[in-house]
């Protein structure tokens, strides 16, 4: 069985999402990021990172850290998700590291700009990080006008990536009213039985450690 | 043949290292980001994100952006620089992931608060981004005290998607002295001959282009 670590937070929710769409068994474990549980000793000897999620599995074979690679193992391992086609592979993983490079950062320096730092410190920054979220969700709206999906007519481990932040987007203070074709996309994704469940046992999880 | 839009950057190196070490036959197109010539319209034809570098090939049976999903691409094309065997391919994307979401735009920010941010706006920024790019390169020291590659034995991608950035240190006024493990990793990557080749192709391009 699987075992993950993890929070009601943008990137751990990805992971619970893609055990669900794969039928898969899991476990989660609560990592109150809220209470820096992640800087804990117990917990930087699984990542040194400091970050969730991470998963592992009951006799601890292997520890896997970072929210993407995990949706790559995960889907190379149980063979759905990620595409086997050369181009449309490419594109899935364009999408997975346009998400890691840039909109989940983007959308994690404006939030932290906005909402924790040090007031008056930072109109720059906010300024910054705040017009490149905007402009990431305007380039992923313009992806979602021409296909259904981030990468294409399927549905993949990118959509599972996009989706942990644009569910998370107010904490940078975004909207979807701007940007239709995301928006038709996140309500869409929204409605999977599987996005449902994980997100609803991720939200357990959280409010059962607060 | 292959054709890469580029400049002489962290993200850019990354493609010719790649096709170097492969054996490939490319060219090299610059697109001088000093200038700005990453958001000219015909640019943003072939890549609505407006950055270096972008794969493509002779007849554009494909365009292909963000340089670790060109690495992927290439290693599985060519099958080479990226483990089959689950665990090691897992290992190399968590680093590859690594390398995006956290110390390439640790260093990225960091280098532009520092070098060109306006003038005292920016403290806060300052201290946030040095002590992340800081800290991740502390990480990739402690993987790097214990294997000779920073996903295991063996080079791979994931060591081409880190050097882009040790590289271009001097960006966000960071040094290998304090992480010894880096510095041996780096300079054996260095003396590879793909990687000489590789640097000595972008830095012309840049310089005959400037």
């Amino acid at each position: 069985m699987y075992h993950v670590f993890a929070f009601a937070t943008p990137n751990s929710v990805k992971v619970p999402i893609a055990l669900e769409e794969l039928g898969l068994d899991y476990e989660l474990h609560a990592v109150n990021v809220k209470k820096g549980e992640q800087k804990r000793d117990d917990f930087l000897a699984l990542n040194p990172n400091g970050k969730v999620p991470v998963l592992t599995d009951t006799h601890r074979t292997f520890v896997l850290t970072e929210s993407a690679a995990i949706l790559v193992h995960l889907a190379e391992r149980h063979g759905k998700l990620l595409p086997t086609e050369p181009l449309a592979r490419a594109r899935t993983f364009e999408q997975l590291f346009i998400h890691a490079s840039g909109l989940s950062p983007a959308f994690g320096q404006a939030g932290y700009f906005r909402k924790m730092a040090p007031a008056g410190s930072s109109a720059h920054a906010i300024e910054r990080f705040g017009n490149e979220a905007q402009r990431q969700l305007g380039l992923l709206d313009r992806a979602l006008a021409q296909r259904k999906f981030v990468a294409g007519d399927d549905y993949s481990i990118a959509d599972i990536a996009h989706f942990g932040w644009i569910w998370r987007r107010a904490f940078p203070d975004l909207e979807l009213t701007g940007t239709p074709n995301v928006e038709r996309w996140y309500d869409s994704i929204s409605q999977r039985p599987a996005v449902k469940t994980a997100i609803a046992r991720a939200e357990a999880l959280a409010a059962a450690a607060s």
